[in-house]
């Protein structure tokens, strides 16, 4: 028997699906939704695009620092900016969620109504999940999506001469980090960019309708996941610091803090900026902003032509 | 900078990654495999059946009492047992791994061979996949399926008259459990029965091409799962003892431990066989067992015609 003392272990497992479930609306492409052993998603394009993340408390967010709203908010988020990289459209996510018993109930819900207010942002549902109990506070989201005939966009396809661009805010997740860091909670706009990501999920399948040739998720920062794109493409990456340019805001918060807002700009992760290759003479979909050139084989990836030798980028267990 | 001093940390994340993907081979299905934003796997049906499930040491396994490749195996077992309960047939599985710093890499790689091997069991590879830091080892898997054009078996479908039969073994994960928790290590074929269910993933398709009505993967316990389809189902449920039986292994088992036996097979959950309904006088696929029939709405689940008083299931938190 359990008794319902707010926490999740009084509400019990069924109830608590219950509660996460029911009065949720599914899009049309959810067409079989929780409640049985699988979901059952509409796939058109005959291809699904998937893809999973898994977040920790303490190592992805700290609930100190983010409501855990915004915390399953950016687990969706981190998770359809990925199928948005491919040039894919979403189509769900799945959740699995660990949690201990002593949870409070409306911690969860909290955290799925942030789940659902991200799916809906990009026009989708979660359809299907997992709750268990974990000693920690554990979220693994899987995101699906559909290339609606359109080739994937990967890593791989980036060519000599091609135009560097991206979609998106650099580092102000990671001004927003060494705020949060420092004790701080302000300014609110560049604290809550490191709590909640908010990627334009249209901008993967817009680029992927412009031609492009190569395009990535900025998870682990600027310059690393170009260097993934570089290294898979065989070509170099020469990032141009006057296009990329660092907002006002981020300077402010640099001089605040004695730190190097660039180095924000080009190592920080977490804001799911995208970041592509285009044909030379592409002409950018909307939101897209040139910021460097691919260059030959061997090249490496450079910042003004030269060498960045700051450490660039987020790596775990390090 | 790390040192490689055989733990996860030492090895790093992308060099982890490296270990775990390498050489492994995909089958024809997945478009595009570990590497980039997202995998692409071929959805044939233009739909795709999609669930998570998570596992969590301590909750669902332990390292005294399983193999960290038994671990990898049952992670994957209980996800496409899911997938083949829907009617469908597994395309992929996606995997996030949470783990502490100091997790041997040697744990993670026989995890990950562990999850292959029941992979490559249903035909499938695993096309993704996300490794991060956790307090506590936490894997979490998405499989996925296809239709082939069949109609989904749902929970929802028994109709009254319907023959209600069952796949594969009930009981026995249970009566390992209750070994194990006793400090035994044998009979192995029982104890090896809680450590690593062996479903047999063509099961449900085959349940599906016979006409079933509703089906659902056991991983809660016979009863507490056939409830689950008699309330989706709107019907009654009659199992029969004579019928479901209790293996002599299991008999000899409850015997030297004091316990009864049939408990284990009418409410152990984690063999994951598959219990489905189907048409009066369907002609039952192959390792289909008849083990009782659908009644009539609003006479419960019954076993041999009366209530059933015992605890009847798992539930998580209580």
């Amino acid at each position: 028997m359990t008794t319902d003392d707010g926490t999740v272990a009084g509400l019990g497992e069924f109830g608590l699906i219950r509660t996460v479930t029911e009065s949720r609306r599914q899009p049309d492409s959810t067409l079989l939704g929780p409640g049985d052993d699988a979901a059952i998603l509409s796939a058109p394009d005959r291809r699904v695009v998937a893809t999973t993340d898994m977040l920790v408390q303490g190592v992805h967010f700290r609930l100190d620092w983010s409501t855990p709203e915004q915390v399953g908010r950016k687990a969706v988020a981190v998770n359809l900016a990925d199928v948005a990289a491919m040039g894919a459209v979403p189509t769900t996510v799945l959740v699995a969620l660990g949690c201990p018993g002593d949870t409070p109930a409306s911690l969860v819900t909290e955290l799925v109504d942030g789940m659902w207010a991200e799916a809906n942002r990009a026009g989708v549902g979660v359809s299907g999940g997992d709750l268990v109990r974990a000693e920690e506070l554990v979220v693994s989201v899987t995101a699906l999506g559909d290339l609606g005939g359109r080739p994937p966009v990967t890593r791989s396809g980036a060519r000599p001469g091609d135009i560097v661009a991206v979609h998106g805010r650099l580092g102000w997740a990671a001004a927003g980090l060494a705020v949060l860091s420092r004790g701080f909670r302000s300014p609110v706009n560049v604290v809550n960019a490191q709590r909640v990501p908010e990627p334009d999920y249209t901008a993967g399948p817009a680029a992927a309708g412009a031609g492009a040739t190569s395009m990535i998720d900025i998870s682990d920062g600027l310059l690393a996941d170009l260097g993934h794109v570089a290294e898979a493409s065989g070509v170099g990456i020469d990032v141009r610091t006057d296009q990329v340019g660092v907002p006002r805001r981020l300077t402010e918060v640099g001089t605040a803090l004695g730190a190097d807002p660039l180095r924000w700009v080009l190592t920080g992760g977490e804001d799911h900026a995208l970041a592509a290759t285009f044909p030379p003479f592409a002409e950018l979909p909307d939101g897209w902003r040139r910021i460097g050139a691919v260059t030959v084989p061997d090249s490496g990836l450079t910042v003004d032509g030269e060498p960045y030798h700051e450490e660039s980028g987020w790596e775990h267990w390090r």
